[in-house]
């Protein structure tokens, strides 16, 4: 069994800032609504760039940051996001033909706004039964496009797209996940074909504060780790509130960058990951947990050494 | 390493047979056109049923087929569609919510016609690495709704849905797969978000009819069985044109039923395999290889121990 390093990372927020005064003047709302509701100060919107635009550009990031790295040695291509705009040919096809890779395997998955927990966990099995060596796994997500007429997703959401380049290793570094999906309450969460949402805050509230931190106890107890050796927990990037209640019932480090870019449902943990390694704030073997939460309903958290 | 074995299958399609003689009256189209140009005679179309109702009772008849089966062990749900309805929750969700099963893993793959090959063989990695024990792997298309604006899509294509049920088993059975996607000409078979399909027919016979028999030839190779002890080609039932050439140059039996069902993108493998199953012409210990191609491009086989 090969074990997975993540080996480079990359970013990409579309142009248009949005900043949340604006959307206060705009529906009326008291000055610092939006930030003491949810932390968010701005987010970007995707004008003219479609979620391919998006994807693509989270790549060309990562090979500009590393030293113009050669990605023509990927083997796989997983997307996650609950936003496509093309049947077929999908994403992952898409972002192959666009950097001209040969003999890859694409395929997308979509599972609900934490579906890069389950893109990376995919990656990381074809990793260790040796079927692939160089995963690279981009979320993405383009969530502007339907938001205007309720302001209960409009002051959370933004676009964004991620990605993380996993390599097969001989040497042994720990991977633990604990993924399950929830089958009450699913329609808490929606979001249809046209990528309209629908958010029962109150309610997704109540399943990320309680659900998200047994899970945490769950991957904690599995690992065999302290909770104390944990660097970080970087979590999906939903609402401030949220993660300061994860953040205090578990008692872990959290890693937040809400405040700049609000919630891009499948790209919030790409990003965030990615900002970790660009400021220094993890190095090699330290050990972080991914937490993923929101529609389906579903939930997963990743225990990795870097 | 687990390996996997198939323990139940099941299929269903909606209820509304459509004749290719009715087509070519509506047509104007010769007597036997449709049958000579693509060996279909019958395929069903769903009226009011949504994809959703398709996978389910794929499932409600494998559990009918095996003594009232009980799948709440099922601890992975994954499924695979070009015809998806829904972002959040998706299909593999909405199907765990309808069984009322607790404690399992959901997602959906998006990977052209082919995604079965995809799914299938991502549960097989969930098994491998023991991170799953008893995983439902089902795909289902609704291609109905918008072909009839192209009689070149409208003579091939029908709705369906299969399911298999695969069991993380200590015996250990072969299992090779040879998954790749190409970045070249992957506008010749298209789906949009409102699930229009466009085909170029010729280039897709080219690519149906070379790169499939080298995807044979390579996976032979791999796992180093002969060709002759191989039972079945269980392929992707797409045109009986393109099934007889392949059927040649490989000098393989292969299973089709294009003849009653047409060609249903991703239901079409688990239906032939349920079929294989419910006629007994494939028993323990068989070696199969289940073929996949389509939009991407993909291309992918799966070589199996039954």
């Amino acid at each position: 069994m090969s074990s997975v390093k993540i080996i480079a990372t990359g970013k990409y927020l579309p142009k248009k800032e949005i900043k949340s005064e604006d959307i206060e003047k705009e529906n009326n709302l008291e000055d610092g609504y939006i930030y003491k509701r949810t932390g968010i100060k701005t987010r970007y919107y995707s004008l003219d760039e479609t979620l391919e635009d998006l994807a693509i550009n989270s790549v060309k990031d990562m090979i500009r940051k590393n030293n113009n790295l050669n990605i023509q040695d990927v083997d796989m291509i997983v997307t996650s996001s609950t936003t496509y705009n093309n049947m077929m040919p999908s994403l992952s096809f898409r972002v192959q033909k666009y950097f001209n890779i040969k003999d890859c395997m694409c395929f997308d998955v979509l599972a609900g706004c934490s579906g890069y927990i389950n893109a990376l966990d995919i990656a990381q099995k074809y990793i260790a039964t040796s079927s692939a060596k160089n995963v690279l796994v981009i979320g993405a997500d383009i969530l502007s496009k339907n938001i205007y007429h309720d302001i209960k997703t409009q002051i959370l959401f933004g676009d964004g797209a991620g990605c993380v380049l996993l390599k097969a290793i001989k040497e042994d570094k720990k991977y633990i996940s604990n993924i399950k999906s929830f089958d009450d309450k699913n329609q808490i969460l929606t979001c249809s074909m046209q990528h309209e949402l629908f958010m029962n805050g109150k309610e997704v509230y109540k399943f990320a504060t309680s659900k998200t931190v047994e899970n945490i106890s769950e991957i904690i107890e599995k690992s065999k780790e302290k909770i104390e050796d944990i660097k970080f927990i970087i979590p999906h990037q939903s609402n401030i509130k949220i993660l300061e209640k994860i953040c205090k019932k578990t008692g872990v480090n959290m890693y937040t960058n809400i405040k700049r870019y609000g919630n891009t449902f499948c790209a919030s943990i790409p990003i965030a990951l990615d900002e970790l390694f660009e400021f220094n704030q993890i190095k090699e073997n330290d050990k972080i947990i991914l937490l993923g939460y929101g529609g389906g309903l579903n939930l997963g958290s990743i225990l990795m050494e870097v």
